[in-house]
């Protein structure tokens, strides 16, 4: 008597199922290595010569899952190893002892009577290199090694077609697709009882009756090997368990291995194998203990050892660059940040108001903080002296009088990443002390619309300019609509960072509420210009050329810009968003208060000082009378709207007397007068 | 009787001109407005229908300067506007009246007899656009209206060869030439006197004597309008100066106006000009008083107003990138830092030993700060993660499996600025840990040989991997050739920035002198390893993803790089360079320190905590043990070598047994056990 030998599973990863297992990786296990259960399945339909695969795709993730048409499920367990060493060293036995562990349980409670699909376990054990896209796996299908001894054939395998006549074919074929269509998804194991002529087809958790009777009956599998001799691997596990269940009590068994292949557009259900085995007889002792078990898969090179794709090659580059620049960022939620919101900050769009080195390094950081919607905003042009300081541009863009900055920076953004979804506006930015004259207006009102309207579709405006009169008209349309501003400015080795408070809805005009604790509330923080008791006036008018240059030591953008960007990232992650307060204690106290923000505190201000490479936090409240976001001026400029800016940008000193402030620069004028005493050296300069 | 009416100067700058006057400014002058002088010359060689030129060009701001053959100089005066908007501004009649003051004193001193080219003033108001290379100026020729009636012919012009015979011309033309030969320069004022055929040419200087003498005396003028009734405008002022000098002595004088073209290649002299003029009686009140004055140059639209050239688009790209790169440079000079030494700066090699994120924005800013030769070392290529954080990087890098990183940033940096001399080598830096197998020694040996040379030829050493071990051979042969060493290193959201210290040339075995005061000497910082009782390992094995990736908070890596370079930037600008000493005090004292550095404090290290937008800055000495520094492995290394190295990158715990760091270790494992007193927690782990 000849013995049995199965032809075993094929693995077939489809490289749906890589992108999955990398972005469930990054997105949802992270470093987590424990064993997760993964779908596969199988056909029966394969023509001779096709190995018998064991077929695992972007569904393999699912957990309401059903196998494609044809196919039959299969249970898998799958590790996703952190490094490639650890890859290497795992213990692929006890590995494979757990999963025979299982399988033998299943066996012995019986529980493969209403699951049979337990019968074909696998084990699924990978490394992904994700950033070369390198994926290094190992499949195991466990069979055990029950009985120890192997089994013979007492009938030889042959085919169906031998086996019964056409008619009796028929009528098993048509019963057998009654059974398959009577249930949810396609059963791989069954029972067929030959009545006369007639099949029924009956499930196999019918078996132990059946196979008990006097009837004739086969064990019915749906097999996936097409080798004419050879039944495929889920046989194997079954004759397991037909052994240990029917143990003495039946010597032999009669397998249909249903062979359901589709030739030149014709059905070929014939050349499905039949066979009878023997059943061994077992001791109580062999019952007892947990068998041995194989089914590691030799790799390509016939041998033992794992199996390595490389998909970078095969991979879209743009979407490979996509999903590597998110890789970095997903890094961090998994061992030290699980509570970034990075959702929340890829969806915030980005105005960029001013492309010189701030602007361009703001930008190139929010891309790598994963913002892809940044819109620049410039009015000038690239000159020579830009591409060593300002990181967006090059020499090319120099020549023929220099490319349009704005516009410049969008396009290198995505020529650093196609997946940016950067624009570049040029607008000039009307400005209080730069004249409307009358053929200006109409100009001005378009660049006041177009301002307004970029500012409404953003979420987070950027407030870079190199003058300081620029930034006015921006910090009132983004007060009036509520919007997160970061402002930076540099001095020559100086910088300012500063986020200006967000209002709430229910504003009033009184005065803010006096500060209770130690803490501003976000609401209540102060603009760029609530410090300053001088309307913002033209400031480029007779300036050298060292102060047209905003001459600063180069290092200095870069800090700031990263400041500025953190600042905001840090904003977003706060719970309270632009609402969130700022400490006031000078002291060092608020490092140790613990923060609401993942990533720490968020100040209000950031002021450097680089020649002494330091720098503090400070904090401060709204001014009443600031001229760009008191309650009056975001009054006048709702219901004025244009014409009120006009006259700030026109008339010298009205925003001075609008606010108030004009009054006050008297009064203090006054007083510093009158406060002289006897004591004060007169010979000071007064004013 | 007609009125003499003169050919104007008209002003011809040739490009040259502007840039010496770039030049001059950005490097002498910074915002100095005030009056310069400078050389103009004009020619008598001019054919008919050419305009009587005053020219400057590159020689106009010599000191030692004689003008080109055969022609004549002008003393001219130069101001340098700082703004437009006072260019526009500045008193032109003021300014005019100052010169025609200073040449009414000439003129009544006398002073014009022995330098006649005082007669042939000029000035010349201008105003830079550095940054556009747009120069807008107006030229004055001053003239006095003296005396107020205007001058009429008594003798209208005729041409020298209307007047005298062609052997009087050639009598004259030699004895003129005599003249000037006689002279260094040529001298366009001289004195003409004919007896008989005969002609004899003297110095201006005697113009007393010969006009008032009886002889046939003509005042010779080198005469650059070639209008032929018109005198050109030197002839204005002498006329001016002859109706002082001979008020009333004089009834009328003789000029001729020579003009010494060459025409088909024939000396052409005959077309000189001859003419008489009345010499009006002045009153001695006329005398006394300054004469109104004239000659401020029209414009091309024939108006008066200033002029203005564009050299942008005619400059050679390359180099007008050159020089508007070095614009915002030496702008910090003009007023913030006038001691800083950007040659210096410019001078220094930089070698950046990694081109990640941190050597991307490095070696960005060393650009910036006018270093011009870069190189940049890696040995890994561009990955579709790279571009958006490290900041040298685009899409186009990474297609096709990804450029090699160094060579990529090299070009790059040339693509930002052409005049850089960037270089990339793709170099493996061997490392303790990393074992080196027979096969490998001759290249390991090649590449230990290559990184010695590299970092001999190298003023300045950046270290910027992403492993800790890769920094200590570096450390070790920079030590060991006493360079500047920065490295930087970051961590989630921490950082360090550190310089290494720099030993002295005598340098001893001997353990360092106790520190007397708090500064630590430049030669007695520590280096990255002094502060660690583990020699260097490899720590890439088995780390995980994020381990691997060295995530951080995108803006960290622009802070660190920025700070590191600022840091390299003040150790230059310290009078004692590398051996700049740091304060150690923890407390803020060190800020009010003066430092010796223009740019501020130097410190040791800079440690920064983004999570509190703080950073302290540390200062250490060199450990006596270091793996990396100490004296004993320097000698070892310069004794040893290459078989030294072998054994550190081979055997595990070498470095830690030579330098007495494992005996340490046990030491003070052994001291913290018997340290432990009864009221210590016992339950607490010991190591």
């Amino acid at each position: 008597m000849s013995v049995v030998q199965y032809a075993p599973f094929a693995s077939l990863v489809d490289p749906g199922f890589w992108h999955k297992l990398s972005a469930k990786k990054l997105d949802e296990y992270g470093l987590d290595d424990s064993a997760r259960c993964i779908n596969g399945f199988y056909t029966n339909g394969s023509a001779a010569g096709i190995a018998p695969f064991m077929t695992v795709d972007h569904s393999a993730f699912a957990s309401e899952w059903a196998p494609p048409a044809r196919s039959f499920a299969a249970n898998g367990v799958l590790y996703i190893i952190n490094t490639i060493d650890k890859f290497k060293e795992m213990d692929k036995k006890a590995l494979l002892t757990a999963e025979s562990n299982k399988l033998w349980e299943n066996i012995k409670t019986g529980a493969v009577l209403e699951n049979p699909e337990k019968l074909c376990p696998f084990l699924l054990l990978t490394f992904a290199d994700l950033k070369k896209y390198h994926f290094y796996y190992w499949f195991a299908f466990p069979a055990l090694k029950f009985p120890e001894k192997p089994t013979s054939f007492t009938e030889p395998p042959v085919t169906l077609q031998q086996k019964i006549s056409e008619t009796e074919l028929t009528g098993l074929l048509s019963a057998y697709d009654a059974f398959q269509r009577s249930k949810d998804t396609f059963s791989a194991f069954f029972l067929v009882k030959q009545i006369g002529d007639c099949f029924v087809v009956d499930s196999f958790s019918n078996v132990d009756k059946a196979l008990l009777s006097n009837d004739t009956v086969m064990v019915g599998v749906c097999d996936p090997s097409s080798a004419s001799g050879n039944p495929g691997w889920p046989v194997r596990n079954l004759l397991s368990f037909l052994t240990y269940r029917f143990n003495g009590r039946l010597k032999t068994v009669t397998v249909l291995c249903v062979r359901d292949r589709t030739q030149d557009g014709v059905r070929d259900f014939g050349n499905s194998l039949v066979f009878s085995v023997e059943l061994i007889p077992q001791d109580e002792s062999a019952l007892a203990i947990l068998p041995d078990c194989v089914g590691w898969e030799k790799n390509e090179r016939q041998k033992m050892g794992p199996r390595m794709v490389n998909l970078s090659s095969c991979m879209d580059p743009t979407r490979l660059a996509e999903s590597a620049v998110d890789l970095n960022l997903k890094l961090m939620r998994w061992r030290l940040l699980p509570d970034l919101q990075l959702e929340k900050i890829a969806a915030t769009r980005c105005l960029v108001l001013g492309s010189g080195t701030l602007g361009c390094n703001v930008a190139r950081l929010l891309m790598g903080w994963g913002m892809r919607h940044i819109t620049m905003v410039d009015n000038s042009k690239v000159s020579y002296s830009n591409p060593v300081r300002q990181s967006l541009f090059t020499f090319e863009h120099c020549l023929e009088g220099g490319q349009p900055k704005a516009q410049a920076a969008a396009n290198s953004l995505r020529t650093i990443f196609p997946g940016m979804k950067s624009e570049g506006i040029s607008l000039s930015i009307p400005m209080p002390g730069h004249t409307i004259t009358d053929s200006m207006v109409q100009q001005t009102k378009n660049d006041v619309q177009q301002l307004e309207k970029l500012i409404e579709d953003h979420d987070a405006i950027f407030l870079l300019m190199d003058t300081r009169e620029s930034r006015w008209l921006p910090s009132l349309i983004a007060a009036s609509k509520k919007k997160i501003v970061i402002n930076a400015a540099l001095g020559f080795d100086t910088f300012l960072v500063l986020r200006h408070g967000v209002k709430k809805d229910q504003e009033s005009a009184d005065v803010v509420n006096p500060v209770k604790t130690s803490c501003i509330p976000g609401c209540q923080l102060g603009c760029y210009f609530c410090n300053d008791v001088v309307a913002p006036g033209n400031s480029t008018r007779d300036r050298t050329l060292d102060q047209q240059c905003t001459v600063t030591r180069p290092g200095l953008s870069m800090v700031a810009s990263a400041l500025a960007v953190e600042l905001l990232v840090s904003v977003l992650q706060h719970p309270l968003g632009g609402e969130a307060p700022a400490d006031t204690s000078a002291n060092d106290d608020h490092f140790l208060v613990d923060s609401e923000c993942s990533l720490g505190v968020v100040p209000h201000q950031i002021r450097g000082f680089l020649s002494r490479f330091h720098q503090i936090l400070p904090a401060s409240q709204a001014f009443s009378m600031c001229t760009a976001c008191c309650p009056l001026v975001l009054q006048k400029y709702r219901m004025e709207g244009f014409n009120f800016l006009l006259k700030a940008f026109n008339e010298a000193g009205y925003l001075e007397q609008i606010t108030g402030l004009a009054a006050m620069q008297d009064a203090t004028l006054d007083a510093e007068v009158w406060d002289l005493s006897d004591d004060d050296d007169l010979s000071m300069e007064i004013s």
